[in-house]
């Protein structure tokens, strides 16, 4: 079996590649900026094309071929998952959210295009990656991611989260915003690929308990990373969830623990893969990065 | 042939009639407050109950029921729409964009929920409202309604409305903004109505049509609206248009020659319904009231 720093480096590989194809379809999906209101689609494009993994499109991806899919309709979906998850960084940085000035070691969209325009980029991301989920012909993929990003999933964790601020919380409460605010996306974007796939409702099931577990994973890798990474490392303001009083997972159970229940989640996420008949090996090493990680 | 002052209580008694039963959706299908997260689920539901003629809804169900629809789908439609016209109520009053502190009366999300929330809130309900869709099962309906939505639609209209605050303005920007700021919803509320029902191309082309010219109308009126009525009337703050530099018909060519558009735009919308070989009175009904509406 190949050690677990082999399993992340091949995820890396695959995420690189998916990225750059993925990259190519998001500047077709975006309106572009010589149409009006030319500003508004500068900042949504700004926003889009700031970097990062493009871990969604990748799990979107994988999980569509790995249960056989067919043709052009997940770029759609990988754009519109993307645009999704930058909807929901954009209205998270706002001043009167997380008031954060830097993202991927660039000025915030607000920071860069001002307040009224980054609220409206954000919906307008919004709203047109339902429009492209529209277009990939599937409306029951868009019940789901739906209800994974909305109250009951993305946005609860947000709204949860803003409203833990300062305050003290349990673990309990720490999962549901972890689940919500960040594993809830990662899951849809599993769902949806299977989905579009054709897979069936026993895969489903499987694929959801795995992109469960690497979900919350994620995040508790990501609270990690604020106490341990530089601001440099990290492209945004590192210890700022200790500055903001956020409920993480290390200021509840310390460090070390933290550390321990990602590698348990982790374990829960390959034991769930072990029960598909199928090529999972992309699926085991991008769970492998997940936890592996340093940014 | 019915005077328009007939036609027009003819509409407010079919509007009544269906807001009832589509208000009883929304709450059915809004989250209850008793679920995590408790207070954004109360913001919602403030909004949502506010008030308001429900005419999207009530349009939807028109065309629905005009081309045969068959069925309660329709239903899940009429509560996404007037969420998603929720949704750009909220985020259009928020401080950094037209910083309103009260819309029917009432104040707004962000003056009684905190600005934070009321972003979450604008959020949540555009996500609901396509969850929602995706339970009609109509992927085309909600590629439609995305595209009307978003930077072709009404958020473009609302951006190039915020850009041209204060700025000197001709006839042709005016009638974009009006355009995509109101009427493209309208337009959407009959075209997922009529996608609903299994409408032909050729009627969606002419109740398009029809969109668009009482969509246009709607948003002039409002304009002649601001001006000549009172705050107390109006539920919002008259003459606030002026105030805050924003371009409208009256300030460009004058309240008498806005009236006459919104009396060629309503001439305009029953000719096209003259081409439907179906039972079109309800929409002339509607048209005639939007243009003789005092609130």
């Amino acid at each position: 079996m190949d050690s677990i720093e082999k399993l992340s480096s091949a995820a890396q590989d695959y995420l690189s590649r998916v990225a750059k194809e993925a990259e190519a379809k998001f500047d077709e999906h975006l309106p572009p900026v010589t149409d009006r209101p030319c500003r508004l689609h500068e900042a949504m494009r700004y926003s889009m094309f700031a970097g990062g993994k493009r871990l969604r499109p990748g799990l979107a991806k994988a999980a569509f071929d790995m249960f056989g899919g067919k043709g052009d309709k997940i770029w759609l979906a990988t754009s519109a998952l993307e645009m999704l998850h930058t909807f929901s960084l954009i209205h998270d940085d706002l001043p009167c959210v997380d008031n954060d000035d830097f993202r991927r070691g660039k000025p915030t969209s607000h920071k860069k295009f001002g307040e009224a325009t980054a609220v409206m980029a954000g919906d307008a991301l919004c709203i047109q990656a339902f429009e492209l989920m529209g277009r990939a012909g599937n409306a029951k993929a868009i019940e789901v991611l739906a209800r994974l990003l909305g109250t009951y999933g993305m946005i609860g964790g947000e709204m949860t989260d803003i409203e833990c601020e300062g305050k003290e919380v349990n673990l309990e409460i720490v999962d549901y915003i972890h689940y919500h605010k960040t594993a809830a996306l990662i899951e849809a974007s599993l769902l949806v690929g299977a989905l579009l796939a054709g897979a069936s409702e026993g895969d489903m099931e499987i694929i959801r308990n795995y992109g469960k577990s690497i979900g919350l994973a994620f995040q508790i890798v990501d609270d990690i990373l604020d106490i341990v990474s530089t601001t440099e490392e990290l492209g945004k303001d590192a210890g700022s969830d200790i500055e903001k009083g956020k409920a993480t997972y290390p200021s509840i159970v310390g460090l070390e623990k933290s550390r321990e229940r990602a590698k348990e989640l982790y374990e829960e996420s390959i034991r769930a893969l072990d029960a598909l008949p199928y090529d999972t090996q992309i699926l085991r090493a991008i769970a492998a990065f997940i936890i592996t990680r340093v940014k």
